[in-house]
């Protein structure tokens, strides 16, 4: 791998692109890193100081804000580097959650995918670097823990988990009726009318079945997502900079795919889906992305925290990527979805917009996108879908961010992480099954 | 005035230098306007749409986005534009104030400054091109009405009222005894023992009564107000830029007065000073002004919303200029100095602090200054004395910010604005008169 990480890191694209894409030494650079101990942001000393000693400063855009140990305290700081808006939580009295905490947690045992040695829970947290986890149980909070850069005043960046905020916003719309997701593209956004997008439908927008060009040969300077990434970035353009400001502008330029795959053949986890759908709800409800969500659901959710979306270089919200977050504040929204769309006496969510998401997507589409670790599983709404013994399903972002919901288990997971390299392919094999261990626990209290 | 604008604007600075030196052809641009009804940013359509066209977006930093009347919309979205911490409010239940609503105040009538027309209370609001305008008397909220891009749950942008926060948590300090106001700079900053601050005593920069070489020349390209600005901005810097990087390095580079005047000999209204304060706060409390703002003030009054602080490349949060906040959390504050710092049974701000406020500073000081409209007033622990009859006192900001504090009508009137012009010499004319005539009004019930 050649390309700079810095580069990407830079307009923080980085990770919001497709996983499957990447070559398995990415991977294999794992191995070796510092431990989560030894790289918590408290012991390397990030950023301490006034001001910070040189060598100790994680500033933007050229120090490497986004790559492994730097990105342990980044992840936390997201709105110090770089434009954002507010997602306010409304002026009302945050909604405290009980509690019931389980200490025997920590000991619950399971085997890592394709692991020979049984792992508890305690250590998976360190071996997945993780800066925040929730459990919920039966609505209360069974285990609540913070590491690095994360206290329970803190916001963390979810990364692709904003996806799936933009993806139950537009399920909320189509459940009302004021989204038809059998619509072309292009009859909600004309703009869109000449590029690929124009001819997809709402819906495989929502479940990622457009095709378009999107070349990701990072080696390629004129490759599709140097051509995003510097639409996307906030910071001043280069004064010989021709290319497209801002997600928006930059969607209008994509063009087919070069190999004639056509809307609604394959699954590919592509971000300018995401930011084709934030369009879409924006447009159709006269709100940016981040009063949506809080009109919606942050200011009725009992949220103890404003949450915030980073934005292009003109004011737009990243739909696809750029969330910041509180650790139970997630949880809340967790909880929501659980209890199909009920919270506190109030209908949050129509229930059929849960039902959707949990109904999945198409699975044959999935198998061939080929995630090993994922098999059986489907994309749905912007969500993804186990389909395993619980009917779990999760938002996921980069560096292991999830909010795992097990309808069986009548549990919540959240859990903020910074492993090392982006690809929860590399995640994955210490957390699912965890997931799964600590469900069973749970249900046989 | 050759200037531009949108090169102060980019990096923030902007009327955050001493307001004295500016030339009175600058005032006389004030006529001549838009009204505050016509250059209300609803009206004017500024950042609607998805997205917004392009003669209706206000970016950064190319876009005059501080300058009016784009200002008017600016004002409200400083973090969208600007890297920013948080100055969290906590995570518990805002504290609410009780109301008893004056329907009469908009009848009060008042002679403005140099004026010879009466002018009621709700035409100074328009005449001011306020944004946000709140009085508490007697701890209740007896007025209270948003405009332009403000509403209750925005923040906007404080301008140099910052530096009064900064200085009270300086004044809280030295009433605690953990910061000693006769004390040379150098020996809490070593850093700063080169500079013209080192050999300042705390309290000279608290009052401004510091002496250093700071040319306000805007036509010279070398003078110290562009070099402080460059080093202010959060932005990359040009790939030639060998000055100073961020506020504590601008800091290390300020030379004696030229014209051999000494410490606390004058008064002079200058930044720098409150970068100075903000750097000896955090280094004597470990904290950076934010998590100081925080720990102290913002998560022990019961305040509804989380503030924020533009910072610069470095992460230093600017104490000078750059905090935005909720109004009736501004009113809070104000509530609490009024109430010598008590709170809600706690005693939140030493008395002593207040009192060293309240007790002024250098009367001949500030008169040598020439500020007409504040004659007899003074300056002190980064508040402005305007020693009137009421003994009010008060935070300022450019373009019309203020935290108004009358001792004697037990009453704070908090007020966002945007006026066109950033000086409040052209300002103080509709608004000093005005807040004496409500206090008269509200003494008389």
């Amino acid at each position: 791998m050649s390309f700079s990480i810095s580069k990407v890191a830079t307009i923080l694209a980085l990770g919001v692109v497709a996983v499957s894409a990447l070559s398995s030494n990415v991977q294999a650079q794992a191995t070796g890193f510092p431990t989560a101990q030894e790289s918590d942001p408290t012991v390397m000393g990030w950023m301490e100081g006034f001001p910070p000693a040189p060598d100790q400063r994680i500033t933007n855009p050229d120090s490497n804000f986004f790559s492994f140990p730097r990105l342990r305290w980044s992840v936390c700081h997201l709105r110090e580097f770089l434009p954002t808006e507010q997602v306010s939580r409304g002026l009302g009295a945050p909604v405290p959650f009980n509690y019931a905490l389980d200490e025997t947690i920590d000991d619950v045992t399971f085997l890592p995918i394709r692991g020979e040695e049984e792992m508890t829970w305690e250590e998976s947290l360190f071996a997945n670097y993780t800066d925040g986890i929730l459990i919920l149980h039966e609505g209360r909070i069974v285990y609540e823990r913070y590491f690095g850069c994360l206290d329970e005043a803190g916001q963390h960046a979810a990364m692709s988990m904003t996806k799936s905020f933009s993806g139950i916003l537009a399920e909320m719309m189509v459940a009302e009726g004021t989204l038809d997701d059998t619509a072309l593209v292009q009859e909600i956004i004309p703009e869109l009318e000449a590029s690929a997008f124009g001819s997809a439908t709402v819906r495989q927008v929502m479940d990622m079945t457009t095709a378009f060009e999107f070349s990701e040969d990072y080696g390629d300077p004129d490759a599709a997502i140097w051509v995003y990434n510097a639409a996307a970035s906030p910071f001043p353009k280069p004064a010989d900079y021709d290319g497209p400001e801002g997600y928006f502008e930059y969607l209008q330029t994509v063009g087919p795919d070069p190999d004639g795959i056509q809307h609604g053949d394959e699954f590919h986890y592509r971000t300018p889906n995401s930011d084709v759908l934030g369009w879409i709800i924006s447009r159709v409800s006269g709100q940016e992305v981040t009063e949506l969500l809080s009109d919606r659901i942050w200011s009725r959710m009992g949220a103890e925290q404003d949450a915030y979306m980073t934005v292009d270089g003109v004011g737009t919200p990243f739909a696809g990527g750029g969330l910041s977050a509180g650790l139970r504040d997630l949880g809340r929204f967790g909880q929501i979805m659980l209890n199909d769309g009920e919270w506190q006496g109030e209908q949050l969510i129509p229930a059929a917009a849960i039902e959707s998401v949990v109904g999945g997507g198409n699975l044959d589409d999935f198998a061939a996108a080929g995630y090993a670790d994922l098999a059986g599983g489907s994309y749905r709404g912007q969500f993804w879908i186990f389909n395993n013994d619980h009917g779990a399903y999760a938002a996921r972002g980069v560096h292991g961010q999830t909010i795992y919901i097990d309808p069986t288990a009548d549990m919540v997971i959240v859990r903020f992480s910074s492993f090392p390299i982006a690809f929860n392919s590399r995640i994955d094999p210490t957390s699912l099954p965890a997931y799964q261990a600590v469900a069973e626990h749970l249900m046989a209290q």
